[in-house]
């Protein structure tokens, strides 16, 4: 069965209820400083507090309690050397069953320990897109594994979904949200989901300049396939999804592009303000809201920090 | 008037309806891996995302908004290079009056910045605590300012027993709490609080080896003053107020020392599994609980995390 499309509304609902019993209710910050240099009222939802440290494991756990018992039997699997592949090692511990992850050779160390210590069983294969499909099909021909993609996927959009679901709940009078852009996994979910209970609310993407190739697909009008990532944000160096590319166009979802050094700089401004650390790929939101400070002013505004699984002995500055 | 005394619960009740308008009701964040190292459940209270960066908020803002306009117009002053400095100038900022701190020659230039930052008039003194307190005195006869005292003051620990109200309705289940111990503000205002709510509940402190005072006085039966301090807890090198040892001592609070190659682990796991940096000195509560394991096993156990005011540049392993 392909899950390579759109959830709706309900599915969202569903995965609210799916990942209650094992999701955190991240909190949201707020810090007067920023609010006076944005000149709007920042609403921060901190995903960096969630499980594995990132809101992937919203998707993750969605996707493994969405299995039969018969398909869990032989447990999930993905190629994912970043927070996708902890995620689901984690999620699928909360039903007892194996996660194996595909990463590739040369992937950083410290990252390959986070998805082992969550339990996950490592397959090493060649650094390139067709390695890593083919050695995914392998295991899950060898163990009956189900696929869990890290973003093209229905399970995984509606479990990242839920965070506006929860943004919402914490702070009814948003009237914007902004999230980052990367295979687009959680925009799309976020976007289905708000528009869903405020047709209103406006929505938009923060994308590194060095990866933007969803701004540039939206203005294109057709999926621009020619880019080749170079931002430190390594979360964001995706191409974003067919479907979740499709999402972000229905919903007039606006893209704002920013560089690693505006990037960079937000990383340490949400440190000194709201004393959190948080991956260079989630400060894109706030570097974004300063950047472009004219659309943002005035607004009651949700941005999602996505994560914080950072190295404090290497902080990029 | 003399506020080297302890408040009651009605104060801190006052506090709690006092500071509102101005504090950050702080999350709780938990994490499964730490609660099965400890055996126990553990919820962190977080007032490292205080504004300010840590609790000391909570007791300024409280002596702030205590004065009569009378009183609060020539402004506030105390001797802090530490939070209750930048707590001070925060506070006295939300009522629009001037703030002096009176700090010693030789303070990190990193935490006068940040006094500044948050709008202080400093005063520099030579490093002793007669100079400080005849610095203090002058400014207080020159400006007309109210001395806030860091720790000795009843209007102070009122508002840091703030965070045990705000907990217990955060967290009804709790039957321990534990907190560091330097001058005792907050082990003080927090055990006053707690006990009024819940008579059964079990108070802990924790404090470095190197600055054991409050241990020590607590077994000798008198405040025993001999004690040197030497710890990287910069936070909790103070001598115990007397007001708030005779606290410590009604409500029969049980003291663990730490050494700092436990608390300087704890704060690192802390890093880890709560993706949260916190000052080293707050640390010391998680480095009680998995060192006195047996004393807390089985607990709902809130730990209250203090302050969250580090230079990433210079971690402390």
């Amino acid at each position: 069965m392909s899950h390579d499309h759109l959830p709706d509304f309900d599915q969202i609902r569903a995965a609210a209820a799916r990942i209650a019993p094992h999701a955190v209710v991240t909190p949201v910050l707020r810090s007067d400083a920023l609010d006076t240099q944005a000149g709007a009222a920042l609403h921060f939802k901190c995903e960096n507090f969630q499980r594995g440290g990132a809101f992937k494991f919203r998707g993750a756990c969605n996707a493994v309690w969405s299995l039969t018992d018969e398909q869990a039997r032989g447990g999930v699997v993905t190629h994912s050397s970043g927070n996708h592949g902890t995620a689901l090692a984690l999620a699928a511990a909360t039903r007892g069953i194996p996660a194996h992850v595909v990463v590739p050779e040369g992937a950083v160390q410290a990252k390959l320990a986070l998805i082992e210590r969550a339990g996950a069983v490592l397959h090493r294969c060649a650094p390139n897109q067709a390695a890593r499909e083919t050695t995914a099909a392998e295991v899950q021909r060898r163990t009956g594994a189900q696929l869990v993609h890290p973003y093209a996927d229905d399970r995984v959009m509606a479990g990242q979904g839920t965070i506006a679901l929860e943004l919402l709940a914490q702070v009814p009078a948003l009237d914007a949200l902004i999230t980052p852009v990367g295979g687009g996994g959680l925009a799309s979910g976020v976007a289905i989901a708000a528009h869903a209970l405020r047709p209103g609310l406006t929505l938009y993407g923060a994308e590194p300049v060095g990866a933007d190739d969803a701004a540039r697909s939206l203005a294109a009008g057709e999926r621009v396939e020619s880019v080749l990532p170079d931002t430190v944000c390594d979360g964001l160096r995706a191409l974003v999804g067919r479907a979740n590319l499709a999402a972000l166009r229905d919903h007039t979802v606006e893209v704002v592009t920013v560089s690693d050094e505006e990037t960079i700089a937000a990383m340490r401004l949400l440190w000194r303000e709201l004393r959190i650390v948080v991956e260079v790929s989630s400060a894109t939101v706030l570097a974004a809201v300063l950047k472009a400070r004219d659309r943002f002013a005035g607004r009651q505004l949700g941005l999602v920090l996505t994560g914080g699984n950072v190295d404090l002995d290497a902080l990029p500055w």
